[in-house]
């Protein structure tokens, strides 16, 4: 079922100040900032080539990764994302075998304009995992 | 200076149980338990076409991921490895903008057979960073 991992978030809190580290100290290939108030976080994709690392800062009051801030002040890594074929199908099966999809089960339109749903870290060993719909 | 991300690593304090979970319920593409003694771990890797994960758990008294596993009972991501061409290169360039290198600073070979750093997390917003020497 999961095919390319699409992308490993990692949470921060301050994104000019992870940019740079990340631009100057590690010379990665750093994108320029997008607000996505829709989403409650301003992202920044950094381009490994194979993958992507997408550092995320809070946006607003009810960001959905204000609490993880909380308890991570310096940051962390937030979640992992996987490519699926076939979202509804991805959900059908993992709910069939016990796996608990986050919210009401049903896929929403990500940050990158796709269906994602998130899967319970307490169901894949402390791993928050994305499932993102990317059709081939 | 970074280039790929080679594979993003999840400590689990069942090795067999996670292997289950991600071919069974993931549908993922994972391999053998390899065990590594001398890096105190043994190891799956589940191959996601474009990076890996690997499955970690620890092995033996001294192991480097028990201290992890004892704060994260559940399990957690480790860390993430990136690609470097030239670690000594890499590791100078970091310890000149101030990144500490954990350790005595020198690449030791790692469990791929190929020189490896780590950085220190707290000065890369929590994400525990392996650099690994691939050259091209």
């Amino acid at each position: 079922m999961i095919g390319r991992l699409n992308h490993v978030a990692i949470a921060v809190p301050d994104l000019a100040a992870a940019s740079a580290k990340y631009r100057e100290q590690l010379g990665a290939n750093v994108g320029a900032p997008q607000a996505l108030p829709e989403h409650g976080v301003t992202v920044v994709f950094i381009d490994t080539g194979n993958s992507k690392i997408e550092l995320l800062e809070a946006l607003g009051e009810n960001s959905p990764i204000a609490g993880f801030i909380a308890k991570n002040p310096a940051g962390g890594v937030h979640h992992l994302c996987f490519e699926v074929g076939d979202i509804a199908q991805a959900v059908e099966q993992l709910q069939a075998t016990g796996a608990r999809v986050l919210g009401d089960g049903r896929a929403r339109i990500g940050a990158h304009g796709n269906p994602v749903v998130f899967l319970h870290p307490k169901d894949f060993h402390g791993a928050l995992i994305e499932l993102e719909e990317v059709r081939g």
